[in-house]
C-alpha cells in the first residue's frame, strides 16, 4: 500500500488534474467493473494494454538461457485432447494457410527432455478461437507428447492477426491514443515436463505488420518463429521450425490465466 | 499516458507482484466496479482513502489567505431551502447537543461580504445525512444570506463522527490496514459570494477522537472550529465562532461532487 500510494500520488501531483478529469478517471475505472463478466474481463484488458501482465509475466517467469515467456491470455483450455506426433490441430475442411510445425523440447545444455507435453492452442482463418464461439468445437487446440529425444511434430492451420476487443472503454481509450488494437499472428504454446518450470509463451509470424505494435506487447525477438515455404514434399503450405528452451524448475498447470 | 504507465510500471517493478497477487489486483479493480451504482459509489471511496480525492481537491482548491477547502462529499443537495439568519437547519425534536454557528464571511482583506450564500448540511446525532434514510426529510440542510457586513448566525446539533461505507473491498482493504473507517465529526459547508471564489470546505470539532486519522485525509488545522460551551443566556449547548475567508474568483456551483 505504501508503494502503491506513493506512486498513485507522484502521478496526480504531476498531472494535477481538474476535478473534471478525476472524474472521468473516476468513471473509467467504474466502466472497467461494470464490463467485466465471466466472458469478458475489461480490467485485465487496460492491464494487457498498459504493458502490466507482460511486466508481471517478465517479473515472474524469466529464466536466462531458456525461451521467454508470453501471456497465456484467456483462451486456454484445461484438458486439451492428446493427439499422436504429426496430427493435426485443425479439424478436417479448417480454411487457412496449412503450415507444419515441429523441432524439439530442450534443456538449456541443448539435451532433448523426452515426454516433454506441447500443448497448443491458435485461432482460426478469421481470428477467432474455439471457445469464442456459441458453440464450442475444439478445433485448433491440442497436445503432443515429445519422443525420446524432444522431439516433436504436428500440422495445423496459421493464425492470424486480430483486433482485441474494442467495444469497452479500454478500446476507445486505445484508439483515441492512435494505437493499434490488433495482436499480431501468434500460436499459443504451453511446455511442460517433471522436473522443469513450465513455460507458456506464444510464437510470432516474422511477416505480420503488426508486429512491432503488439498491443499487448508481448513481441520479442527470441519469439518469432521462422515460417518458411514448405518442400514441395510436405503436404503444406509453410513450415515453422521452433525449439522450446526449458529451465529447470517445478512444473506446474498455471493456477490463473493471465492477459 | 505517459505519466500514468510510467508510475503504475515503476510501481509493480518495486513491489514485483507474483501472478496471485496481480490476480487479486485485477479483481479488487473489478469489485470497485461492480459496487459502484446511482447510489454507493466505490471507486470514489477507494480515491477517498487513499489522499487521491483530497490530493485532487487541494490541488485545485486552494488559495493562500483563503480558508482551505475541503471535500464536498456525496451529500451535498443543490437547492437547500433558505432560511432566515439566526433559524435552526435542525426540525423541532431532533436530538443532539445544540449548537449555536456564527460569525463572519470576508475577503482576504478582512473586510465582510455582503449577502454571501453559507450553504450548510451534517448528519444527525447518529451519524447519518437525511438523504441517507429512505424517505429524506431535508433535516439538517439550509442556505443562509450574510447581513451587509458579512455576518452569519444559525443554530443546528453538533454532527458527529460516523464509519465510512465498509460493506465493500475498501472497507474491507482499509480494515486490514488496521487503519480507522471514521470520519471525524464534521459541518458542511459551501460559501459563495458574485466576484468570490465559491469555498467548499468541513468545519472539524477539536475534542474528536478520530481527528489525527480521518480516513479521508481531510482534516488541517485551519478547519478545526473552537466548539465552546454557550453562554447562560443562550438556549444552546455549545457555540462556534468560524470566520469564513473567500478569495477573489469566479463564484461557481461545483458541476460534479468530489470525495
Amino acid at each position: 500500500m505504501y508503494s502503491l500510494v506513493t506512486h498513485l500520488h507522484a502521478f496526480v501531483r504531476e498531472i494535477r488534474p481538474t476535478v473534471e478529469e478525476w472524474r472521468v478517471g473516476i468513471e473509467f475505472v467504474t466502466a472497467l467493473g461494470h464490463l467485466t463478466t465471466v466472458d469478458h474481463n475489461e480490467v485485465i484488458l487496460v492491464s494487457d494494454t498498459w504493458g502490466v501482465s507482460t511486466l508481471v509475466d517478465m517479473i515472474n517467469r524469466s529464466s536466462d538461457g531458456a525461451t521467454e515467456s508470453a501471456l497465456l491470455g484467456p483462451f486456454w483450455k484445461e484438458g486439451a485432447p492428446f493427439l499422436p506426433l504429426g496430427a493435426s490441430i485443425a479439424h478436417d475442411g479448417t480454411a487457412g494457410t496449412s503450415v507444419l510445425v515441429s523441432e524439439r523440447v530442450c534443456d538449456r545444455n541443448g539435451a532433448g527432455i523426452a515426454d516433454a507435453v506441447i500443448d497448443v492452442w491458435q485461432t482460426d482463418d478469421s481470428g477467432f478461437y474455439e471457445n469464442q464461439y456459441p458453440e464450442t468445437s475444439g478445433n485448433l487446440r491440442g497436445r503432443f507428447k515429445a519422443d525420446g529425444d524432444g522431439r516433436y511434430v504436428f500440422r495445423t492451420i496459421k493464425p492470424v492477426s486480430y483486433p482485441m476487443p474494442a467495444h469497452g472503454p479500454v478500446g476507445m481509450l486505445t484508439l483515441r491514443q492512435k494505437r493499434s488494437i490488433y495482436r499480431p499472428t501468434h500460436l499459443h504454446a504451453m511446455i511442460s515436463a517433471p522436473g522443469y518450470h513450465t513455460l507458456v509463451t506464444q510464437i510470432f509470424s516474422p511477416d505480420d505488420p503488426y508486429l512491432d505494435k503488439d498491443v499487448t506487447f508481448s513481441v520479442v525477438q527470441g519469439l518469432i518463429g521462422s515460417y518458411e515455404t514448405a518442400p514441395s514434399h510436405l503436404d503444406r503450405d509453410e513450415i515453422i521450425q521452433f525449439d522450446f528452451t526449458l529451465a529447470e524448475g517445478i512444473s506446474i498447470l498455471p493456477d490463473a490465466p493471465i492477459g
